[in-house]
C-alpha cells in the first residue's frame, strides 16, 4: 500500500535536493559564521547566499530578511517584539480571530499584559471581510495581523486591499502577515502587499523543520524577545543553524523555479477533489471556492475528525483534524467562522503538493466513503 | 595544505553519520510530531529518543529535558525565564562575570528591567572562587548562573561544591550552569552538580548548529519567551526541529560511547600542545592548568591577535581570537580576568577535537613561530 500524504499544510517530506543542501553544510562547509577565519566567512556566505534566495521569493531586498528558528519565532517577534517597539504610541493590537496559534497566543500574552486586543471574526465562508478589519483600527493600534492564507482553511485575505485601507486610519502601525501557507507557493510581492512585516517557514516548501524567517521593511523596529550575540540583528541571536538556512534557501530556489508548474498541478487536482466532494453525499465543504488551491478543509457530518483520520489512515492516506499544532482540539478556526459544532467536529484538512496525484484523490474518497459506511456515527 | 581546524569551541565539524541521522528525518521520517497520524507519531518517537539520548549523556530523566534552538535560547530561558518565574521571591540575580553572552546579555537586559545583577570576577588565573560567588547570594536572590566550562579559557567551575553552598545560604534560588563546552567531553551528572537548570548545545560535540537542550529539575520552572504551540512544554513551541533533534540524540550517543577515549586522546593532545607552548619564547597561557584538555589559551603580546589569526589561516591553521560570537571584540572573560591588555589584545583560543594530531600541533607552533618573526609588532 502505497502512503497518500494529504498533510503538506502541516509538514511537507524535504525534498532530497534540499536535504543534500543541509546535509553538505554540515559536513563540507561547517564553520561558524562568526569566526573570523575563512571557514567563518564560508559559512558566512552560504546563509547570505540563502538569504538572497528567500528574499527573492517575496520580493524583498536580503538586508530585509532575518532568518528565524521557525514560523514560530518570526511571529512572535512579529506580534510581541512589533507591539514591545510601538508601546509609547499605544496598546491595541488587532488581529484577526482564524490566525495560527503562533500569533493568537502571542496576542493573548499582551492582552495578560496590559494591551487591549481586538479580534475579527471572519464571514461564515472563511474568508476574512477586510474593509470589516480595517473599521477595527484605531489611532491607539500598533500592530495589525492577518494570515495571508489561512492554516486551515486555505482562505485567502487580500492583504494588498487591506493595508491601504489601515494606512488611511492609521499611518503608524506596525502591519504584519503570517505567510506561511502562501510562500513558494503563490506569488508574494512583500512591496504589493505593503505589510511591514511577513513570515514564512521554510518546513512547508518541502525543507526540513526548525527554519524560517521575518521580512522586515525598512524601519519597522521589532524588540528582540532573546539576547546573546548579533546574529540575525539580535532578534534571533546564537549560532545560525547554517545548514537548515541553507537548505531552506535551496528550497526556495526549487519553489521559486517550479511555482506556477507546481501550482498548475495542485490547481488541477484540487478542482478534480472539489468535483469528487461535490458528488459525495454528507460531505461538506469548509473551504471557501477561491482558497488556494493546496488546502482543502471538509466535513463529513456524523463521524468525528479523529475516528475517520484514523480510517484513513487504515487506509494509507494520512489527512489532518484541524491544524497539527492543536494536537486534536477543536479548531478556533472553524468555531470563529461560526460554524454548526457537528461541523466543527467532523472537520478534515486536506492539503497538497506537487508529489499528489488524481487516483491518490480516488483512493481517498474510496477510504472515505467506506468509512462512512463502516464507521459508526457519532451524535 | 591540510586545513588544521583549532576551532572547535567555536563549531565542530558534524559527524558524516551525525549528519546522516538528520538527512534520513528530513526525507524519510518526515512528519510533524504534532500530527495525531503514524507519520506524526513516528517522528514523535524520534524525537523522544533523541531526548532520551541527549538526558542520557547527562543523568536526567528525559521528561526533565527541553529542546530549543541552541544554547542560546536555553540559556535564554533558563535567565530571563527563571528570574520571571522567581519574581515575586526577589529581584536580584547573581552570575560570574566570565559568563557567554547569551547568558551575560539576558542578565543585562533583567538589569534593565528592575532586577539587581550581581556579577562575581574569576582569580586572576581564569578560574572562579565558589566561595566567593556563593558568598554573594542572599535571600533576595532568584537566580544563580555560573558556567561549567568556561568558552574561551576552559575553566572548569566546581558546581558541585558551588550549589550546596549557595542551598545554605538560599533553599530557593534557582542555580543555572551553561555546560555548553563541557557536555559530551566531560562526565555530567545533574544530580551529582545538584542545578535546577543546565544549558547544552548540539553543535559543540559533532552534530549541526540550531539545536540545544534545557534540563530542567523537577519542580524548577521558568516562564516562555515564545507562545503558540505546546510543543517543548510550550517552552520552545512551534514545530520541532526534528532532524537537528534526531541529529543531536546520535551526536549524544556516539559522545556518550567515546567519551573517554575522546577525552584521553585530546587530553595528551593537550599536553604536548602545552609543553610546547612552555618552551616558545614570548608565549603567555591564559588557560589555568586543570582547565578542560579540550580548550588553551594563550597570548603573543605584540601581536594582534586577528594579525596572528590571519597569518596562522594562511598556514592552514584556524583558530579563534577569544569567542566566535564577540566576532573580534575584546574578551569579556580575559578582561574579567584582569588580564593585562597586551595579553588581551594578542589573545588566540585554540580548541581541540577527538581528530587533532601531534602533528597539527607542530605546524600550529612553527606557522606561529614564523608569524612571531614575520609580522610587525603592535605597540
Amino acid at each position: 500500500m502505497r502512503d497518500i500524504y494529504f498533510d503538506n499544510a502541516a509538514t511537507t517530506k524535504t525534498d532530497p535536493a534540499v536535504a543534500r543542501a543541509a546535509y553538505d553544510m554540515m559536513v563540507s562547509n561547517y564553520g561558524n559564521p562568526s569566526s573570523l577565519h575563512g571557514k567563518g566567512l564560508s559559512a558566512h556566505s552560504a546563509v547570505q547566499g540563502a538569504r538572497e534566495s528567500v528574499a527573492r521569493l517575496m520580493g524583498a531586498a536580503a538586508d530585509k530578511v532575518v532568518f528565524t528558528s521557525g514560523g514560530t519565532q518570526a511571529n512572535n517577534l512579529a506580534v510581541i517584539g512589533g507591539a514591545m517597539a510601538m508601546r509609547r504610541r499605544g496598546d491595541t493590537i488587532l488581529i484577526s480571530a482564524f490566525e495560527h496559534a503562533s500569533v493568537a497566543a502571542p496576542a493573548a500574552y499582551l492582552e495578560k499584559n496590559g494591551f487591549t486586543v481586538r479580534r475579527v471574526a471572519p464571514m461564515p465562508d472563511g474568508t476574512m471581510d477586510v474593509g470589516q478589519l480595517a473599521a477595527a483600527v484605531d489611532e491607539k493600534t500598533v500592530l495589525v495581523s492577518c494570515m495571508l492564507c489561512n492554516s486551515e482553511t486555505g482562505a485567502l485575505t487580500p492583504i494588498d486591499e487591506l493595508v491601504p485601507m489601515i494606512r488611511r486610519l492609521n499611518g503608524t502601525c506596525l502591519i504584519h502577515s503570517d505567510a506561511v501557507q502562501a510562500f513558494g507557493k503563490l506569488p508574494i510581492s512583500v512591496k504589493k502587499l505593503g505589510v511591514d512585516l511577513l513570515t514564512v517557514s521554510a518546513h512547508k516548501i518541502h525543507a526540513p523543520k526548525g527554519c524560517g524567517a521575518l521580512y522586515m521593511r525598512k524601519g519597522a523596529r521589532v524588540l528582540p524577545l532573546e539576547y546573546g550575540g548579533s546574529q540575525e540583528k539580535g532578534l534571533s541571536p546564537g549560532t545560525e543553524s547554517t545548514a537548515l538556512i541553507a537548505a531552506f534557501g535551496k528550497a526556495a530556489d526549487l519553489a521559486g523555479q517550479n511555482m506556477a508548474d507546481n501550482h498548475g498541478k495542485v490547481a488541477a487536482l484540487c478542482e478534480y477533489f472539489v468535483n469528487k466532494a461535490r458528488s459525495t453525499a454528507g460531505l461538506c465543504m469548509n473551504s471557501p471556492p477561491d482558497a488556494t488551491p493546496y488546502i482543502r478543509n471538509i466535513s463529513v457530518p456524523g463521524y468525528r475528525s479523529e475516528t475517520m483520520l484514523h480510517h484513513l489512515e487504515a487506509g494509507g492516506v494520512y489527512v489532518s483534524s484541524g491544524s497539527a499544532c492543536s494536537k486534536g482540539a477543536k479548531s478556533p478556526v472553524l468555531t470563529a467562522m461560526g460554524l454548526a459544532p457537528q461541523l466543527v467536529d467532523s472537520a478534515l484538512r486536506v492539503s497538497f503538493c506537487r508529489d499528489n496525484t488524481e487516483e491518490d484523490v480516488d483512493v481517498f474518497f474510496e477510504v472515505l466513503g467506506d468509512g462512512m459506511q463502516k464507521l459508526v456515527r457519532s451524535k
